[in-house]
């Protein structure tokens, strides 16, 4: 019976996606270190470290469906070792020859530090992958609503105009940057790790091996690098690995939450799609939530504790230390999972993303002549001064009058010129930004 | 698959106890569920809002084992509802009759919230059992301990002596003050919820029904209390609670670093049992590692993260807000899945610690003289004056000197005098204070 | 030269409070330190271990306007030790007979930790007086709005109508809950600590002396409770006062939340009051910003960030250990000037706030029908089943369609019948709750 | 007076440095703030936009020491804004046809944005700074000590035989991945940001001005880069380079710990060296505690806590949100303090480490065979088989046993086989790692 609700079949479509669960899951986790297991034996064959028919045999049994795991099990608590019980999984299904020649040399951490190189590479891969989908889609919203008009808001009240082309240009700029990160920080997390007992390798060192051949040829056989220089206390890689995807999570959440306010039907300018078989609420029938926006905020929170974890991890003491290692056993697999299941969350949401141009308008105009008091003050500023005209400006609005009237009373301006600067255009710098960063977006 | 490592059925031990999955485990939450909604009935039949027989039929077929869960999953996924597909999976199993009296008036949080009430009222009283187990235990080192010399050390050096008993009896008035937060939060955390749609309970504001009583006996129901007021964006309950589970962590933890510590071979004087089939390393065969005490670390830093979720979880916006809400669903369950397991473990590193006294002795003979510099301070203190002798006792030790002699030398104090000061048993006050943590423990 | 904005001079209004500053600033924690040093030496004259005119030229001249402030620092920093330039300036300005009477016995940590009980002691009571002032301004309006209708809203959407006292009620009941917490731990917060160099008060094991009786002694001469046992690394105390008042500062930012989103202008319910000097924009001269609010937002993050240092502080190594201490040192201050300042603007925030009742009913109005629906669904369950008539009405609903018209085009019920449902006041449960509160609240 | 601690001036030596004072401090800060409003007037006066005699007046005049701070704090008070006191502060030492010039189209925002900006950069080259220069220390003790052998330890326990250098060479290939993130990102932190109201620019979009061109001046005047859009809820930039900075302190936290284990004087392998003013402790003469050690542990808790508050500021609404971008104002200058203060005082700790070599040989005699546990196992594995060696070794360490007695004994290998396995050297792939780190070292 599985303990997390996190890993209920019921919601694990909130909390994974299938194929994080085809990378991270029981089974596939099992596989992958079975798979670390077969490439060590080849390369170990290959030095003559271990003969190479046993490799061959440990390649065709080291089988997720071949082991019993339920022995497995009972013999990781018997010997409270974290993967003895394996071996002695795998060693059960071998024949008698190749038993001895399973996981030489390698500590637990060898195997899990390896698999994490290849986490990192994978959910990294989806990561950019989707990272980018999500940047073609809000630099096609950005083009797309370039010079759509909306009101720019600020501490929650409604400001100068802006156009929606900026706000999704914004949210792509931010995650080209995101690609950026996931691809510089590849060299340093797509490692394998083969250290030994206490980071020197000393198993290997045996007369006509190089153990850092062994090793180099470990990683690569793995798709892996070579980390040069054991790693099992330096643990930066996982920290930045972590924290690049909680600042994923971060924007996926900002994003939706952009959509879970102006989704309030008191703004209505932007609602997620709903599925026909969507029931929003089973008490208001009316309702329908932005329960995926929603979710990319629940997602970033937990997605950010989890990087808190690694990264306090980094202390680690000595040559290895459970303390951290072992939280990051949770942590790491968690963070994949958390930002994972909200990229995936949020290409649905933007896919589906209604964007209600007229309520954009209606907004603005219900406001009024007051969202353009930024471009009277510009106006009015080579007349009055700037800070002068501020000053009046605010006197007039605290008071509720209308500029035009108000200004051409004072004499300062004509009511005409006044409605003129108001009837301006405002968007001719969003649009040459959205245009900037379109032209520099992915291509 | 499960996608969680922490579910593991190859790791569960580490992440959770058979006690703990049969609290909040996958069937063990639906039958909880299960149980509110037979409970809703029970009331609202009684309240004569559902048929009495309606309330039967529930009761007697809304078991974990009856629901086809294929098809709830399938259900929750098509309706994007949380509950929805748990309510047709019951209706499912239940006569005409019945299906439309259940779960009528309540939604999702009603639910989850109430068994939370429960959770924290069931986890509450597994951590005030198991916090007073090792207080027991704890006072039992410290009364047998309480003369046991053992150098005190601060910063990580050795410095004065203190006794083993002190060390433990601090330990014991931190799990004491413990017990106290659990008992003293009951009355806040042990609620149920029935708030309905927005917190105002209108399905129930029928002719003829008094919702608060229908509120206060579907809580009584469930062996929780009424909240007063619903509660469903007032977290402060589920903070609180997180919060005192991850400070008792922290304790452990504490406890566990200074048997790590303590347990270093160049130390010694503190040592993890461990049992016949526990296999340290499989590189070293001669490792024996304080892996308990370690895992406590990993258990506190990974409940410290999860009650950071909850803390934050506070800021909820108006009558419901998922954001929070839906991180709760993780990190509360979590919280308590860690903390619980990391209290069974800490009762089995302390049932089978090793206190190495002679360890203790011989580290204090090791370091000599010098720990005795306080005492030697003291005694010059109104020769010297205090601050004079500790300029000239530090002149001396950083030399090198021999305490006795030096002393003598300067013709400041006789060498057998100041052996005397040394020699003096420095516990009497150490002592004094494990005898009155012991007398205000647990009885 | 500060380095800390938040001590900016120009700033300091948003980080700290008058009240505060006079608490925890740097002037006012060295005479507490002072004062600390004052209390220590005369118990020690009552014991015998200083000469009574000693502690009598110590207690008149420790104060902070008397020493050579420069010097002291001066001192710190060559002897890297944190008390000892403390000292030193404190013997220069003594007569020789009772420069070494000063500090006798005590650590570092005895002056801090028992100034950290001081602060706790009067933050705390700082707090708890906030607090209850703030609970009973929310009880007011509670109490004036008690069946003031307003919509409940969950994730963001208008729902079911509630009251504006159930909000307000559903604050009071959070900060009753905090006054309950600021009460019940202060047995625990509010202690001395005199625990010599290794926490066995060694310095004061002299004949004729009772340690543990001039620790008490000590303690209660500064109006703090005596420990019973050293507590050097026994932090919980620490880690429980940050968290309270984290949460304290959670609740705040709750209600600094509502405030900011009810005074989005496209909403209008609430308001901040501004001063009539406050400009919210220099470039939008209509603008008025929620600062207040958004403020209470800012240090409710601040003061969890601190409260977790804390909370990881309690993993603490045997008798001292300056990881996590010197981490309070920054934290626990920090908390409590974070957690003071947001009280004291909350209190400003709910004495100014504007109710806009017509807003509040025009939104209502505004969203028709639809958010009666839960009260549709309510009257028609009897009829239909309440799961079948929650299928109908979302259908219904889904497609636009007016209630009552299309439940009596399908023959179901009267058009009648159905907006009389919807007429029906929907605030009986609350106001009822309201009550309750108010009646259980501060008296 | 100031409110927090860490701005003492008696304790700044532990939570800033003179470098760091200078650059982020009170005065450094507002005459930063200055320069930026000079820089803006100067692209202002050549894009035509304000008179050039003005922005030379402001020029001459924005000097910190001209201003009424005052006067500046008490107009920021009653005006409830951030910068306005600024304004009227050096308006009041303007000539009259300069003062409407001043700050003319920008925002709070655009001023401390851009000085993050500035921050980021400035912080940034200190960082990459010291790193470099830790890293070439710690490739020296690498290089040094690639061959003097010392116990790996794991779980706290000794394992087998590793070399000092390794650890060192550990260190070293931390710090040159952290100098690697502290070039990758300088593109995206070293921007200025000049937004306007809302992050249109508005005010600058007048006829015969490129607004976009007048922002790129403004940000090549400060020597930063442009950021092609607005960036005002856009907050990775912050959140990343305090996610670095926290890594580093993590880095510098482990060395830390390091050292402060190994210079407990049951171990006595490191130590730091201490000045001969400094005094350990005051009650106990003898003690020298390794406190920068343990400080670099402290620094690291808080910075890690203060990245945390910058991850979370990611979550930003709409086009300016105060609740995340106050928060920044304190975190983002605490994250630079604590781990710029951890470079400096990293770098006195490793320029006056001990390394005590005869204590690590000393250590490793002493736990004697044990430690060579896994060269036997590695050298009995082709005989008996991997797993069937170590259980047998198992067996004899477990009883006690020597090894070369034990296998002797059993007819497995000769004594002195034994003890030729045991004796031979144990370092070959560790130096081999060393001098690889070396090689891709600083160069």
């Amino acid at each position: 019976m599985v303990a997390r609700l996190t890993d209920s079949p019921v919601y694990a479509h909130l909390w994974t996606t299938p194929e994080l669960t085809a990378l991270l899951g029981e089974e596939a986790r099992w596989q992958a270190w079975l798979d670390i297991l077969v490439a060590l034996a080849r390369v170990q064959a290959r030095a003559g470290i271990v003969p190479a028919e046993a490799a061959e045999q440990i390649a065709l049994r080291a089988r997720v469906e071949e082991l019993d795991w339920d022995a497995v099990a009972a013999q990781t608590r018997a010997t409270s070792h974290s993967t003895l019980g394996l071996i002695r999984g795998l060693q059960a299904v071998l024949p008698g020859t190749a038993r001895e020649h399973v996981y030489v040399g390698a500590t637990v951490q060898d195997v899990t530090d390896t698999w994490f190189g290849a986490v990192m590479r994978d959910v990294g891969a989806i990561a950019r992958r989707d990272v980018r989908v999500l940047e073609e889609r809000v630099l096609e919203l950005a083009a797309t609503h370039r010079a759509t008009p909306i009101a720019g808001r600020t501490h929650g009240q409604p400001g100068a105009p802006v156009t929606f082309g900026l706000k999704a240009a914004s949210w792509a700029d931010e995650l080209r940057r995101h690609g950026q990160r996931l691809v510089e920080g590849r060299a340093r997390w797509e490692v394998g790790q083969l250290a030994g007992a206490v980071g020197a390798l000393a198993f290997h060192d045996d007369e006509g091996v190089d153990p850092l051949a062994v090793r180099a040829a470990f990683c690569a056989e793995l798709g892996l690098d070579d980390p040069g220089i054991s790693w099992t206390t330096s643990r930066d890689r996982v920290a930045e690995f972590g924290g690049v995807l909680a600042m994923v999570a971060g924007t996926l959440a900002r994003i939706g939450g952009e959509v879970y306010e102006l989704a309030r039907p008191e703004i209505g300018e932007l609602r997620e799609l709903t599925t026909p078989t969507a029931v929003g609420s089973i008490t208001m029938p009316h309702k329908r939530n932005p329960e995926v926006s929603e979710h990319l905020d629940t997602l970033a929170r937990l997605a950010r504790s989890s990087a808190g974890v690694l990264l306090e991890g980094m202390v680690a003491a000595h040559e290895r230390d459970g303390r951290g290692w072992k939280a990051e056993w949770a942590a790491l697999p968690e963070v994949c999972l958390l930002v994972g299941t909200a990229l995936s969350l949020a290409r649905s949401l933007l896919d589906g993303l209604e964007v209600h141009v007229d309520a954009m308008a209606a907004n603005l105009a219900r406001h009024g002549d007051r969202l353009g008091s930024e471009r009277v003050l510009a106006a009015l500023s080579p007349r009055l001064g700037k800070h002068a005209a501020q000053d009046l400006l605010q006197e007039i609005l605290a008071g509720g009058g209308d500029l035009a009237e108000e200004l051409a009373a004072r004499g300062i301006a004509g009511g005409d010129e006044v409605r003129g600067w108001l009837a301006r255009p405002a968007d001719r710098v969003a649009v040459a930004m959205v245009d900037a960063v379109v032209a520099r977006g992915v291509s």
